[in-house]
């Protein structure tokens, strides 16, 4: 499908089909967003799959009874670090080593500005900076499912600290930001009939 | 380009060529944006498009120096609005009501439900989830120019309260988040070549 015809048909799912997506298209979604951009590349944030439907039933109640928390195909949180300092880099370098078969001194100066940059951070903004990354992913998400034809309805109207509880994330020094619930619309979603709430582009575009 | 195809091939621009891009792809691509998601459709953002040569000189040293500003074909601007209350709302209400055809009345309770989200929000609160619906529709623009077979380079590290004042912003209500220079490649930028340096699968993507 044409990148305009995927967004026009692309809207936030209310009611999802019983229909399973095939696994092999969900992991290609996933690994888009491992793709997609991010500050320094450094990426601080994870994708996870709630595969356990006992964990989808615990996730409800703080999704404000979103039904398609559980009724969805798959369910996919943005769980973005609570940690966010030198070893954040220390990752991203020892990745870059590796993928890129270079050595060490290679980067080290790359490294140092990229610790600097984060340390001159306060800690809100470094949590602010944290989120943001997972958002452009959710961007990527969303664009990419609809390329695919695989619908999806992001949630961030959630209790993500209740999420965080339930899915043990602070073992993992991660928060949530953000779900998305993928899958086949209804044939009984009305709301895919509607037409696309959005601003005029003259509206949304300013020339300077 | 097929999705993944277009993933690979993207990638942080460090130098562009002097080729002008076409204006109607510009324009297609800043309207794949507009239709991006956000939280409740609000969109709470603005793409400001910098045509102005002297405005872009303007900008660079407050991009520390980063020659793109100057050198690309086209400047984006992703800007936040830094007003965000019951005005959000009504404005998107006032969209609904045209685009679907709908009396007030049937919206009303929506409306009611997003003001008093938006409300519960402190001051940090709604000026990170503002910036936060700028950021999907980074995302959103990087994905599709890749698909576009546009090259381009988003920057974060900008001193954005400098950029705020040239651009004027304070008087639109609207901040910067993040800024993409768009073009095409310079033949001459080696990093182009080079793998893309991204986390495992296995270690991106968690299971519960």
């Amino acid at each position: 499908m044409d990148i305009h015809a995927a967004l026009d048909w692309r809207y936030a799912v209310r009611e999802f089909s019983p229909e399973q997506l095939n696994t092999q298209a969900v992991e290609t979604l996933l690994d888009a967003v491992r793709k997609s951009a991010s500050s320094y590349g450094l990426q601080p944030y994870k994708v996870i799959m709630i595969e356990s439907a006992a964990v989808r039933r615990d996730l409800l109640p703080h999704a404000f009874g979103q039904q398609k928390v559980v009724d969805c195909s798959h369910l996919i949180v943005f769980a973005t670090d609570t940690r966010i300092g030198d070893q954040t880099v220390d990752r991203y370098v020892n990745q870059c080593m590796k993928v890129r078969e270079i050595p060490y001194q290679d980067i080290a100066g790359y490294a140092g500005h990229m610790k600097q940059a984060l340390a001159s951070k306060s800690r809100t903004e470094k949590r602010e900076w944290a989120h943001q990354q997972a958002y452009i992913g959710l961007g990527t998400l969303l664009t990419t499912a609809a390329v695919l034809e695989i619908d999806s309805c992001p949630m961030t109207g959630i209790d993500s600290r209740a999420f965080d509880q339930v899915l043990g994330l602070a073992h993992h020094e991660l928060e949530t930001s953000a779900i998305v619930a993928l899958g086949r619309r209804s044939a009984g979603d009305r709301s895919a009939g509607l037409p696309k709430v959005r601003f005029d582009y003259d509206d949304f575009v300013i020339r300077i």
